[in-house]
């Protein structure tokens, strides 16, 4: 593998997701802090619009738009569909993905604390993920997507990199211990692209723990399509623990438990996620697996 | 004193607080829930449209329409300017305002609990508000305005009753847990007023503590006006404690601690509340206040 010859520090692809934007903004202050000698570093602010308004998004969810079809289809034209051309072509540009890695920053209002959500299984990441467990052992690895799906999240741009997922934190607010972890993670990630690069390895264990996504289950509704339950107590902010059959996951309004009905333990996360609520996702069952670096 | 002949239960009167909504629409569902032998019991969702759109609301913030003359001007013409007019007259039609009572709820990202704010310091309120206390210790009372000003909040429309809002929880999600105190807090109210309707007197102290705002203060900005500094890692979630002089309350994002500079201690409130960052407020200052019952 080449050296990697860009990273792209991105913040705001959702507009109401301040950590990643105010990352942002600190580093277009203080460009050093990411500066390193082998690699060229940018950053962009993904959806200016949408975070001039304090929405995540203005027409439609800009982190849904990176489908390689979608990208190249002159008739998409929503404030996001155009968007996503113009972060292509920034992000792309002068160098083939090969030699891109991308780092996109987001929150939740689940209790993920710090989660990677690696843009591939490539080695490379996998050696990066360790890395950042070893630097911060409270560090997740998530994955959504079976990787052989034509991907609409924005990370998708490369095969390097991940997304930062950090939370729990409200849609509109700094939380600062939270901003100081991404942080952190963000110069662990641009100290390892810089070793890597210069040759010295990192290899440290022989596999990841990875909570790979198996299903999405949405909150009890009405006809109209409004919630008849909201997630349980017992399971509120309880993301990545176990969740065994027959444990309750919702509460009716009535105040009557519905019970997980799966034959297998998961582990939730994206647990009353505000931004899913439209989406029809009041949690994400994963599995844990084992996977060999 | 009359006895109370009605009281209204309020929610969403900001569209992304789900959890007065959802409460709201469960006593629809649930009515005998509500209903008490001496007074009459209504609901009412303050801002539908806001709540359709997930926004705190459509043209201008509703909790601020509710001053007489704003009421009482035809020019103004803003969807909350209306709303307002309707709700006015939907609370207060056919007996006088005296006897109705007003429990509006709504949620903060501020870790404030649950809070009480009372529509104003007459004595049943402080009476109720006391009994609120010994049901959940963990009630807290705070005082937004100095209350001869023309009060532009829509629990100002009655005498009696009081905001309840509840966090931290973010916008647009519903939280079980905070869900089922603020219930329980609206069921401790109808039954106070059902006994005090049938003469049960509940005098148990002779004075409350207030958290009274004397003081709002803003968020370091630029000359954009964007934000130069977060709430301190140590002051976030810590609404109600002692704030002395000189302790740090912002970090800036180069990473400088600024103190707070006032000579006595206080009681910060609504720190870092998503929906005041517009409104150049990063929180309330107050001062712990006794009052005798």
């Amino acid at each position: 593998m080449n050296p990697i010859k860009r990273v792209a520090i991105v913040g705001g692809t959702h507009g109401n997701e301040l950590t990643g934007i105010y990352l942002v903004k600190k580093f277009e202050q203080l460009p050093h802090l990411i500066q390193r000698a082998s690699f060229a570093s940018i950053t962009c602010l993904a959806n200016p619009k949408a975070y001039e308004m304090r929405k995540r998004y203005v027409d439609t969810d800009l982190n849904r738009c990176f489908k390689r079809q979608d990208l190249e289809n002159p008739l998409l034209s929503s404030y996001e569909a155009i968007r996503a051309k113009t972060i292509a072509q920034m992000l792309l540009a002068e160098e083939s993905s090969q030699n891109s890695l991308i780092i996109d920053l987001h929150s939740t209002t689940a209790n993920m604390g710090l989660t990677i959500i690696p843009s591939s299984l490539h080695p490379f990441n996998l050696n990066l993920t360790a890395y950042l467990q070893s630097v911060n052992p409270s560090v997740k690895i998530y994955q959504w997507e079976r990787l052989e799906q034509d991907s609409s999240f924005l990370r998708s741009l490369s095969e390097f990199g991940c997304t930062i997922e950090i939370g729990p934190v409200a849609q509109g607010i700094l939380d600062a211990p939270l901003f100081q972890k991404t942080e952190q993670l963000i110069y662990a990630i641009l100290d390892y692209v810089e070793a890597y690069n210069q040759g010295v390895s990192f290899h440290q264990k022989d596999s990841l723990t990875i909570y790979q996504c198996v299903k999405t289950i949405d909150y009890p509704r009405n006809e109209s399509g409004e919630l008849d339950a909201m997630i349980h107590p017992q399971r509120q902010f309880r993301d990545y623990e176990a969740l065994s059959p027959r444990e309750p996951i919702f509460l009716t309004l009535e105040g009557q438990a519905i019970a997980y009905k799966g034959k297998s333990t998961v582990y939730p996360v994206f647990i009353n996620e505000a931004a899913y609520y439209e989406k029809g996702i009041a949690m994400c069952l994963t599995e844990k697996q084992q996977i060999s670096i």
